[in-house]
């Protein structure tokens, strides 16, 4: 008698999750530090001293009552008024603490904005290539994921089918820049394009259509490259962050959900997230490191580590003949694979302890993921192994 | 275009959470300490120095990659196992890893717990007096939560109208022992007539009724009370715990569910939380509270605050001819209001400052609530208010 959504959701283990096992099981036999393992999207660098520091001297100065007691369900009132003002003076906007409501890291974030914009049978568009767990994030609220085919010419938004996609049911769009698992930076150009579609059609429609931004590699962005803060760009907009990323904190499930406050009635949607919170068991994010991250709002890991790797990567990409577009940000980058098959060409891949991650299961079949969250040196010999993987394989390129 | 489900939410405010805001506005005029407020069960003791010395430790020695990094979704291995080994040596189970998992509070565990056994539709039972969140908490989930209606007698269950309820539908019975807001434990013959009820029950129905046992108080019984581990009496037993009153981290969001062994599927069930965790945006509790509390699993604040003032408390209500069943743990206690709608005797005592929670929205009209999770000092205060109050307003008795 056991609930069957559930149970048949174990069949699917994920390819990540099976590649990385691989890795773990190989590291085993010839040592963790020969296996290229490109599988999974883990920070590399570790969490700043001065982050470390702060929960130290909260934890041997604060009362515990203050520092461990029940946060309010929608966040420490501080915590929201500072995070406000520091969106503010880095983004231009005019958040106040009303409009962030803190979370348990993205998916906290995430889970509360579908709840608050889809009731079930309503549908949410996202593009490909995009991030696995968006199908059962959505498709378990009830709403349904819809996802537009990629550009594969720039991993921009491949915007013909986008629009012939929107319909009746449609509450919102889904938005991951920088994108996991194509490392592309959506531009200013997209993000006004996309602005621009959204208020025709919810005019057309009588109902608003909302971006759901999903944004915890916003801080992971390279030289260079136009890296608009989206909601700027369009009032309806929920911006879900997290500090897994910028922080190195996966483990402590720290972020917020921040509403546009020229969104009509954002402030009651943030008053609506407390609601949703209790059915979902989600009450609030931990309070030592809401109080934490209230005094390092502008910090970040050293994540130059992350340019540094894909342009050492891209480059030999680009010199073995692959296609692929340059990163703009995260710690991904998405080559096409060198035959039809990513799945085949990854598994080959694997016995050169090169473990690749084939993108049919983030909706771009032919492609393949590599998560360069890894060390530098282990990066250059990797590239060797690429190097004697291709052109032993594919020698008549 | 707001989802009106929750937007009808925001009209109903707590009256516990009204009362309280009452205890902070007119401490404001009087001073804090003069207001005796026992609205609110948050923890009123610290957590002990060397839970907060461990997690100094940790932020100070362990690798910040290992303390900070993904925990995996059903929490961290070691963790799971430490915890199985202590509540097997605590309570005589057979508990592995295996049938852990861990969660943000208690909260986190019965959002799994009632997503592992019903579908929309299907029922849940409890018993009055009961946590209001739990109507939240259930419905949202679209089962439906049945109230039995208290026996006054002793708070133990109205056995007679609780069988009646049982019905095809009828999926799991939630149990919260130490009781919010009785203060009522569960005697041993209290669970093992239910477990009977509902071994033969189940056997009748042809499915299983599960025993969802709540006990964030489990650590709070008094001197003499029979506080029986309810999993050990009933095979579909699934315990939910939270750190937030037995280690005061009610802000920390970390517990975990446990599923009885003996429980069919039980492992399963435990990989099913897994995949609910996907669709609530639970993911994992943080890693650095899991780590310090496998250091500290049979670690609680110094608890023996509450049952002083249950004892100052309850005697007191004796002496003024108060009809109360006597506390066997928690920090709540549940006395008879004098008069028959206790909403007016509660907004009478405010006048003496004192602030007590009308029994309505438990589900036992007439009585109310006081939390004592308060300092002793103000209690023996509290209790001269106390008895002006009645012999002002009800003299005659």
């Amino acid at each position: 008698m056991l609930v069957q959504q559930y149970v048949d959701m174990l069949g699917g283990k994920s390819v990540i999750r099976t590649l990385s096992e691989f890795a773990t099981a190989r590291g085993k036999e010839i040592g963790y530090e020969n296996v290229f393992d490109y599988s999974l999207g883990n920070p590399s660098v570790a969490v700043p001293q001065a982050f470390t520091d702060t929960c130290i001297r909260l934890l041997q100065t604060e009362s515990p009552m203050a520092l461990h007691g029940y946060s309010q369900s929608l966040g420490i009132p501080e915590v929201r008024a500072k995070l406000a003002d520091s969106l503010n003076k880095r983004f231009g906007m005019d958040y106040t603490g009303d409009h962030i409501f803190m979370t348990s890291a993205a998916a906290g974030a995430l889970a509360h904005a579908f709840r608050l914009v889809t009731v079930p049978g309503d549908e949410i568009i996202t593009f490909a290539p995009f991030f696995p767990e968006y199908m059962p994030y959505v498709n378990l609220t009830g709403a349904l994921l819809k996802v537009v085919p990629p550009n594969t010419e720039d991993f921009q938004i491949n915007f013909e089918a986008f629009e012939k996609m929107i319909g009746e049911k449609t509450m919102a769009v889904l938005v991951n820049s920088p994108n996991n698992p194509s490392g592309i930076v959506y531009s200013t150009a997209t993000i006004q394009r996309l602005a621009e579609i959204l208020k025709q059609k919810s005019k057309e429609l009588g109902h608003e259509i909302y971006i759901i931004s999903d944004e915890p590699y916003r801080e992971i962005t390279f030289a260079g490259v136009d890296a608009p803060y989206i909601s700027k760009y369009y009032d309806n907009t929920l911006s879900c962050y997290s500090y897994s990323k910028s922080l190195s904190l996966p483990g402590e499930r720290i972020g917020y959900l921040a509403i546009n406050p020229a969104c009509a009635d954002s402030k009651t949607m943030v008053q609506m997230c407390g609601q949703i919170s209790r059915g979902i068991g989600h009450n609030c994010p931990p309070s030592l490191m809401q109080l934490a991250i209230a005094e390092n709002l502008e910090l970040t890991a050293d994540l130059s580590v992350y340019e540094t790797n894909m342009n050492l990567i891209y480059d030999c990409l680009m010199e073995l003949g692959f296609t692929c577009v340059k990163p703009g940000g995260t710690f991904y980058i998405f080559p096409k694979a060198l035959e039809e098959d990513a799945k085949i060409f990854c598994e080959k891949a694997m016995k050169y302890d090169l473990v690749l991650v084939p993108a049919d299961s983030f909706g771009c079949p032919g492609y393949f993921r590599m998560a360069y969250c890894i060390e530098t040196e282990k990066v250059k010999r990797s590239l060797v192994a690429l190097r004697k993987f291709v052109e032993t394989e594919y020698p008549q390129r």
